[in-house]
């Protein structure tokens, strides 16, 4: 067969050749902005000329920080396909975080949506490498910026030919972006991801969630999340109407309208909005999902009473996916085979609470953390989640100590445990670092947290490890009570709550009340601050009592 | 990213690992034979230990002369997946091609289907390479043969492990099959599948044309056309049923039954079998397509009356796909996209009536023959298809010469002449070869021939060049009429009908009735033939006249 490289290049070129009237959706507080694929292939191609002209090399690093928007997903192939790699800047880092990781990858422009601009002005003074500031800007209005040198996006692209020659001619190896995991320990660790594997990632992906040019997708995740779960990618691919929300994502009344107008058929978001939603409905909120064939969601376990109800009360499935930054990321995804199709709803949401079947083209294996040995498919035996595949990480940008630790034996150490069930479905039990030893037994914090959320007075919980004299470790739950339960709520009603849902022994003997739960830069739970907060207070008050 | 390369081994595992249950069904003569995923990979891996304790190395061929049933499709992942090369042999060429490519390829090793051993017997003695016929053998009886060395496929895989170490740790470039192309001039020509290839081949068709593992594919296209046009890869890839017809295929009644009670939903095949179909059909046959959702039609164009035929009054959508043994096989196919469902059913059959739309991760342009530049995606622009990407040939197997000639500058130059809508669908005008040029026009002898197929009373029809000295050239339709219309038929009904069908002087002046048209070994009409029987037999009329 030809030597002939995996590339964007080839989704770009093709939507816009074969599906060059579809649409590419962009809202704004402002307003609403439509193109099509014909036009966004122009003012990619303009980009990747003002890109040359400005002297990027290839393999030259470029950072966005910026929401979801048409711009964004100019960025995401223009960058790539002429040469240069995008890294993408999530806007909730630390100041701390950004300075480290925009100087680690030595990025030589940062484009910045108009709306977060500020954010980086403290700073810029700590960023060694980079040239030149772009607004991505909607209103054509240069803001009052200390920002230096700087210009607006569209005044720099405009001018350069609508029809760039894009290379073809180019390994499939080279890297395309780049995105660092959100440390919870450690400075952040980068993750270059290639030509090659975004593609095949694409491929497996679109193909087993049997998404089609016919749907249209609403970008919920940030397209700083893991390359926004891939999704521009597939939809790229296969010339779909794709949806881009911008800072809509956190008004709900705001995205059901999004998803009744524009006809959405699918989004990917994590948990924190699938519950922000759900609150929404519960209270009554406007909504017209009959467009809706599917919501996934991933990041972190969702509780099987949100999946129960978004399917029961709203008609609107919802699966999960499994992933990290380090596999482009889908591994997983929570999809009935069809002759599960004929089970009751009820088991058919006992398959979607589980976080899938791994796609093809990967190889996922659960290493036993008391033998060491491959675990069995018996839907108990619990293990570290191992992946490799040609869309997996092989190392960490320019960390070897980091990348020794986690990509040992050429595969991926997740980090995660899981346990896989004999039709193959993984269910995650616990992070390696959260997991809780009580008395010998293993105590899942992630299946506690979903129990205790499953009590109605309980809008969030999260269960970190109390070190015990006698049991070696007991749970501590850290809980948000809804608002109209805050001052009723008692620590007795929980433990009662608990009594039929979980072993006696997984019952907390502590239980603390927060008004909020700290949360990571993508919105998991923050347990090492936990760690470093609640902690010390509930063991100082131990030792009063 | 990891450097972890694709393997038709992981489709194999995927599947085994993950639908252990789901079924494969192969029909024979003496009855339905099945088994699951589970089964097959256990005799898969007892084939490749059959074939390691043999001494088959890396890269070394041997060659399957069979129909579609259970033990090719080991076969087909068996062999590639522990390191050799399958030949799949069209069991319809003749001696001298069989000979030559056994010869060609160094095939060590032949499994032949027990209902065609006696097919080899006459030129055994001219195999120079082959060291063991292995008889895939369903009644277990070792035919009384005088093929030497000979065994029983069944008793020769028996007592290997049920679970063999397949290497993933290769090269994704590795050869996994050969197919030679049905040469129409000159000896025929190999063309060395990689597994890359068609790992490519599956995600990409796979994903274009909707499967999924909830379908039930009947492979009819035979399993030595191209790949079976790589149904089986995609079906494996997603733990599908599949079902194998064997001798069945020529058996319109039972392969109406086996679609019924099997629910196949998709199948492939040449116009060949819809044609014998839609004849079987026609005369009352029974049959119940309501499991169906689409049958795949390729290898030359269908006649828009049959396509429409099968819609309107047996409820059958009929596609169509194109490409060669050169491109895995499939380059387009003919599915309309979303915006064009809200068109009339007719509207829809046009669009299926073309070849179709690239599939993604290729390259497809056409050169036009009179300026030698790209043509125009207007509809109207004429030019020879050519075409690149990762699962297009790059060489003939060691056929040096042939191959300078058909991938110059790094594409597959098809010899097809086509032209492509604003949509991007092609339709097929005529091969380089076949197209007539009259009095400086072009005539496509494909388009008269359908139109002349368009005719009640006509079965089918070719279309030849004719000399010509005042034109250069004039169309020779050779026509088979149907039984019933035999003896009435003229020359003048078919001229009377094409009147408002065709252009004038596209009208033949010259029409030949024959009782059957010569095919080639892939069913296609043999232009070829007919230039050396026919055509003398006319200009010698001519002459007379």
């Amino acid at each position: 067969m030809m030597d002939y490289p995996l590339l964007l290049t080839n989704f770009m070129q093709h939507a816009a050749k074969y599906y060059p009237g579809k649409e590419i959706v962009s809202v704004y507080a402002t307003g609403t902005f439509r193109y099509t694929y014909a036009d966004w292939y122009k003012r990619t191609s303009q980009l990747a000329g003002a890109l040359r002209a400005f002297g990027l090399q290839k393999g030259d690093r470029v950072a966005s920080f910026s929401l979801n928007n048409h711009r964004h997903l100019e960025l995401y192939f223009g960058v790539p396909c002429m040469g240069g790699v995008l890294h993408t800047l999530n806007i909730r880092l630390s100041v701390e975080h950004l300075v480290y990781i925009i100087n680690h990858a030595e990025d030589r422009i940062l484009f910045i949506d108009e709306d977060v601009y500020f954010l980086i002005e403290p700073f810029k003074d700590q960023l060694k490498t980079v040239e030149l500031y772009v607004i991505l800007s909607q209103s054509g209005v240069m803001p009052q910026t200390t920002l230096s040198p700087v210009v607006l996006y569209d005044d720099w692209i405009k001018g350069y030919p609508e029809d760039y020659d894009f290379p073809v001619d180019r390994d499939e190896n080279d890297p395309c972006l780049i995105c660092y995991t959100s440390a919870t320990t450690g400075d952040p660790k980068g993750v270059v991801y290639s030509h090659r594997g975004l593609v095949l990632h694409s491929f497996s992906t679109g193909f087993t969630m049997g998404i089609q040019e016919k749907d249209c997708a609403l970008h919920i995740v940030p397209m700083f999340h893991a390359n926004a779960w891939g999704a521009p990618f597939v939809c790229t691919l296969c010339g779909m109407k794709q949806v881009l929300p911008g800072r809509q994502i956190l008004d709900m009344a705001s995205l059901c309208r999004i998803i009744a107008e524009e006809k959405v058929t699918f989004s990917c978001g994590v948990p924190t909005i699938w519950i922000m939603l759900h609150n929404y409905l519960e209270q009554g909120g406007a909504h017209d999902f009959s467009c809706v064939n599917n919501f996934f969601s991933g990041g972190s376990a969702l509780p099987r009473h949100l999946i129960e109800s978004f399917e029961k009360k709203y008609g609107v499935i919802l699966s999960q996916g499994y992933g990290a930054t380090e596999t482009s990321p889908v591994v997983t995804l929570s999809i009935p085979k069809s002759y599960m199709q004929k089970l009751g709803t009820d088991e058919k949401i006992d398959i979607r609470t589980t976080a899938g079947l791994p796609v093809p083209g990967l190889d996922v294996k659960l290493i036993s953390l008391e033998t060491g040995k491959e675990a069995r498919m018996d839907g108990k035996d619990m293990g570290e989640i191992l992946v490799r595949g040609p869309w997996i990480a092989g190392e960490y940008y320019k960390n070897p100590q980091q990348s020794a630790v986690t990509f040992k034996d050429r595969w991926f150490h997740t980090g995660d445990i899981g346990i896989m069930n004999p039709e193959g479905y993984l269910t995650l039990v616990d992070r390696t670092k959260d997991l809780i030893k009580s008395a010998g037994e293993w105590i899942s914090s992630i299946d506690l947290e979903n129990a205790i959320m499953g009590f109605s007075g309980v809008l969030e919980a999260a269960v970190i490890s109390l070190p015990d004299v006698k049991w070696q470790e007991r749970p501590l739950a850290c809980v948000v009570p809804r608002p109209e339960a805050a001052k009723t709520i008692t620590k007795e009603d929980i433990q009662n709550y608990l009594k039929d849902k979980v072993a006696k022994w997984w019952i907390p003997d502590e239980i603390v009340f927060l008004q909020e739960l700290p949360k990571t830069s993508v919105g998991k739970f923050d347990k090492k601050k936990l760690r470093a907060t609640v902690l010390p207070e509930v063991l100082k008050n131990r030792d009063k009592a």
